[in-house]
């Protein structure tokens, strides 16, 4: 039984907050905070993570003008065990806390969850945040950064960012033109017996198939009736593969479709191979980027998915495959 | 701005899936599913965790005679790097999957989201489901087994055991008498300066204390307005620590207040120490005891709290404090 949330919920403040690499991209000059040297004032690469958030969400409270006390709950979530990005860099925050761990497709599920709370009236205004840090995700999940390993050419670079939202009931009065989730897809998690760590495009590209073909067939939409359809971090590999399997399916998306992963790096001259990756690759380029240009009318209507493979180093090295989960949130611009 | 969310999410089948010192404790009796290896047919303990959430929750649909495309989501977690335990048990269910991370704090966050989803009517059906290992939870955030490490007397025991819940909207006609969850009051991350991962009872008390004063607070109930009022994995420490800190706030909860990780395990007969921990420990005490009670009728009113630490081996060894975070759901047996 496959069926579509509906949802209200107006994006009232986004935030972004990244590393160097990211500020030396094409949407370097769009971020709201850039610290050149990825450390944060933190002593450690996990720290730096939770400070990241914390600056994300406080950032996007100072733009909604929002005092904490007004936020019903957080939704937040990253790739470090046990997510502490989420937990120490959240804890300074007086808000009721809700952990998640959907990998690299966090961005959506939080700001799904969020978006259910305050379409729904439990709560009035909602945020969701989530992170992911190069240098963190480097060691936990392939080698510490000292070994200098070689990269192969489909493996991605995760980006060091958090981005933040603050979200509230649509029929909230808003102040000009504003980004609004309307409906979401919850993905199924699915495994195609792709075991190679660095190839998780290919590992989640069948993925976001199967979210959006389910969207494409109980709404009866089509990628045309869309400005841009943009998934999470499939990056180079991941995006081709998931463009021929669309088209096998009946759905070609064209030019329309591109990925957070090749919007945040310039491929060649930064290096990136297979592009960005990691939840913060999703979350700010949402946050700087797609949101803005719904807000400023050059977006009418969008399809945003962020895609997560959910292996673990140890699931890897004992041989199993990679379960990876894409969850779809429609985004429109409205007065 | 505190506030309880309204909940009217019927436990339509609970299920419990436990190891063989589980089997040997006061509530052996009670449980679905034993395996007296604790391997669950896996090679791996992370393999024979997640082949625990998949029997939990297959026996959870069982019980109801409910197919799985009945059932809109799942959400789950589970204290594995990355929540492996969840992602690979859950992925032969083709339903839409919400992943989790609340460490011991996931069985009522699962619950308490999966009943927002029901009771708001965005979904018919949902499905929680929650596990830990021993095995794979003392070699990830201790030392692996065969080091024969020496347990200190606050440590506490972490579950061989999984809990799936199938909750339904509450106007849903029931057969005879079942479990109801009426309010929730989500947890707020709470870190109160301990920094021993062998005493995490006291790491989470705190948290626990926060959430059942909001609560109390802000309706107005008193602890002798309940049957029983239950945390998740406090133990035998951070359960003392608790009462106390419940009677300077002037709820004393006195007999009515107990503790899964007390009722799952002999304390002395069992070496135990703390009492039992882990997501499935409270998980499985509600699946196999404390509904079962509400449904019988011999409870009437229950306060149930999972607790959470929310540290990684990580976090602990870069010298962090450990935050915690408690989520409360209120059960009330009905006609």
């Amino acid at each position: 039984m496959d069926k579509t949330i509906s949802l209200n919920a107006r994006i009232l403040a986004a935030a972004s907050v990244v590393g160097s690499k990211e500020a030396a991209g094409p949407l370097g000059k769009c971020f709201d905070f850039i610290d050149d040297t990825d450390r944060f004032g933190a002593k450690t690469w996990e720290s730096a993570e939770a400070e990241m958030q914390r600056m994300a969400f406080n950032t996007a409270l100072a733009k909604a003008k929002c005092s904490e006390d007004r936020v019903g709950a957080l939704f937040a979530g990253d790739l470090l065990n046990q997510c502490t990005g989420s937990a120490y860099g959240l804890l300074s925050f007086d808000i009721p806390y809700f952990g998640l761990y959907g990998a690299c497709s966090t961005c959506a599920e939080s700001l799904l969850l969020a978006s259910v709370m305050v379409s729904t009236g439990i709560y009035e205004r909602c945020g969701a945040v989530t992170s992911s840090h190069y240098c963190s995700a480097e060691r936990q999940f392939r080698t510490p950064l000292e070994y200098g390993s070689q990269r192969t050419p489909t493996a991605q670079w995760t980006v060091t960012g958090s981005g933040a939202f603050l979200v509230t009931d649509a029929r909230e009065k808003a102040v000009g033109r504003s980004a609004v989730i309307t409906r979401a897809m919850p993905g199924k998690a699915a495994e195609k017996g792709i075991n190679d760590a660095n190839n998780m495009g290919a590992a989640m590209a069948p993925a976001a198939e199967d979210t959006l073909v389910r969207f494409f067939r109980v709404t009866g939409e089509r990628p045309e009736n869309y400005d841009l359809i943009v998934t999470g971090d499939l990056g180079y590999e991941g995006g081709e593969i998931l463009s021929d399997l669309m088209r096998f399916q009946g759905y070609p998306m064209g030019e329309r479709y591109t990925d957070c992963g090749k919007l945040i790096f310039y491929r060649k001259k930064q290096d990136v191979h297979g592009g960005g990756s990691g939840c913060g690759c999703s979350a700010v380029v949402l946050a700087s980027h797609l949101i803005p240009k719904l807000e400023s009318g050059e977006l009418s209507r969008i399809l945003f998915l962020s895609t997560g493979a959910m292996m673990s180093p140890d699931s890897i090295k004992q041989g199993e495959s990679i379960p990876a989960v894409a969850h779809l949130l429609e985004f429109e611009g409205r007065e």
